[in-house]
């Protein structure tokens, strides 16, 4: 690794978040790309209370307005003061994970539902979720599971599945996010539902109403269970778009706020989405759903083609 | 104010939020409470080509597995790497604001927004929407306004307000809020209704659509003509609940992800609250509407309150 910080060529940053003090740099060694990122560190705890007196005197540009004063200085700690993680040789999908991507709100009628976004879910292959479904069957992570229910439904297989109970129709399991870093303030769980005949919020109806009720309510007691938190302090949401077409709800601690995908135009709380079809079956059918979307996903492209086709239409 | 630093004395860590690396400390100086923040610097973009070069090493703790490498260095580059800010002498009021606070989610039924919510809002002081008072009369803020049509209207010349015409009903100021840091990737800005008599999204029907309309329409034209951006680029959202009681809309960057106040459980997309009430006219009367909440604020102490007197009074 040493190396590849040693040879790294730079060529352009790929992206650079100034909230988080995080930048993704593309470079070369020889002829191979390659990627390194830098992310400040967090304070650790046993920093703070010396935070002051590491503090090097003269502030720089330091003002003064009555009670309130700021600058910038040099606090020089003892741990190492940046996070680097290197990918070498990267790949061009490498480098299109970690480019900046402008993302774009798309305002999704019912009738461009049906034109575009149900062609394109269709078209989406099969093995893409075959991660999902290795959980569900439990050849994979089996071990990571918290909680699980019944077994992997297929609707293909009607004739097998009729002779069950229509129980199963509420099966799901719960297991940590991969993005959760184990800590009771960041809890990150999804739970994911055993049935596979339901492609996303737009699918959700009346018959829907016992699966989402009891997912809430696992998730509330097992939450309290395993780390007395209150219901109170649980975000419990769906995300339109889904990044995998098969019916899952995350799980997330209300104080990890900046959870990912948590704003409004991706994350619908599974409390209103109750409600709504409590109070209209066909609520997620009629309603226009907006959604915000990276420029170069192909769903966006799918949306970009018809509305120049509809430009062209009207214009010939 | 390198006399603060110097003499600071640590007491205890006020709030420290680790993903943007930022924490107030509370100490003392002599008999006096002094505030002291430190918030790492972003990279600045001319640091960005020497990263790789002026990380030193060998790296701590190394890790390789595959193309992936991962460890922690020192950087050191020529700025000063820390904001620093100071409030001294610091109130209890200051100590409130930067002090940590956990958030809750209230499930507000319409029942409750009847018993405590409403109760709630009509006991806060008039004096506290003042400055939306001065900013809409033009006395505050004037040249800071981007758009303004009609004047303020207050609901309760009833007599006077009867001769004027209906149109006044859709009128609005657009001014940038204040925590706009002035560029087009962060933009913020905020839609302020002229009439008062709208409380928040609970009081929203179909008489209120022309409003809506018109403050998406002309936020969509004021963003193209001012910085080129398409209305695919904005988020327009309303927040509930509002953090003052007299309706206006946000109107941010999509591309500023991170907004304050911009998560499910607090901002609604003005989109989604149009096409709500075009299908259902009573829909924010009738809807279940949650919502995050601080824990010392006087609504969440209100709601606990009920609460355990429905305990008291079940159990009694």
């Amino acid at each position: 690794m040493d190396q590849v910080i040693e040879q790294f060529q730079f060529e352009r940053v790929l992206s650079h978040d100034p909230r988080t003090k995080l930048v993704y740099i593309l470079g070369r060694i020889q002829d191979q790309h390659a990627i390194v990122s830098f992310e400040k560190a967090r304070y650790s705890d046993s920093e703070l209370p010396q935070l002051t007196t590491r503090t090097q005197r003269p502030l720089d540009d330091a003002n003064e307005n009555n009670i309130y004063g700021w600058g910038m200085a040099n606090v020089r700690l003892d741990a190492a003061d940046t996070h680097i993680k290197t990918i070498y040789p990267a790949t061009e999908l490498h480098i299109r994970k970690y480019e900046h991507q402008q993302r774009r709100m798309i305002v999704e009628t019912p009738a461009l539902y049906e034109q575009i976004t149900y062609p394109y879910i269709k078209s989406v292959p099969a093995e893409r979720i075959q991660w999902v479904i290795n959980i569900l069957n439990g050849t994979s992570e089996a071990d990571r599971v918290i909680y699980r229910q019944g077994n992997i439904k297929d609707s293909k297989d009607k004739d097998e599945e009729e002779k069950k109970e229509e129980e199963e129709e509420d099966e799901f399991v719960i297991l940590p996010d991969m993005k959760w870093d184990g800590t009771k303030e960041s809890l990150y769980w999804v739970a994911i539902a055993m049935r596979d005949d339901i492609l996303s919020l737009r699918s959700l109806n009346r018959t829907h109403l016992d699966l989402l009720k009891k997912i809430r309510d696992t998730a509330y007691r097992l939450a309290k269970e395993r780390y007395d938190m209150d219901k109170d302090l649980l975000r419990l949401f769906i995300h339109y778009q889904p990044s995998y077409y098969h019916f899952h709800v995350h799980i997330t601690a209300i104080s990890f706020a900046d959870a990912p995908g948590v704003v409004a135009g991706q994350a619908h709380l599974l409390d209103t989405v109750i409600d709504n079809i409590e109070l209209y079956n066909d609520y997620y059918q009629r309603a226009t759903l907006p959604f915000t979307i990276g420029e170069r996903h192909p769903l966006f492209l799918a949306y970009q083609q018809q509305e120049s086709s509809i430009t062209t239409s009207h214009s010939s």
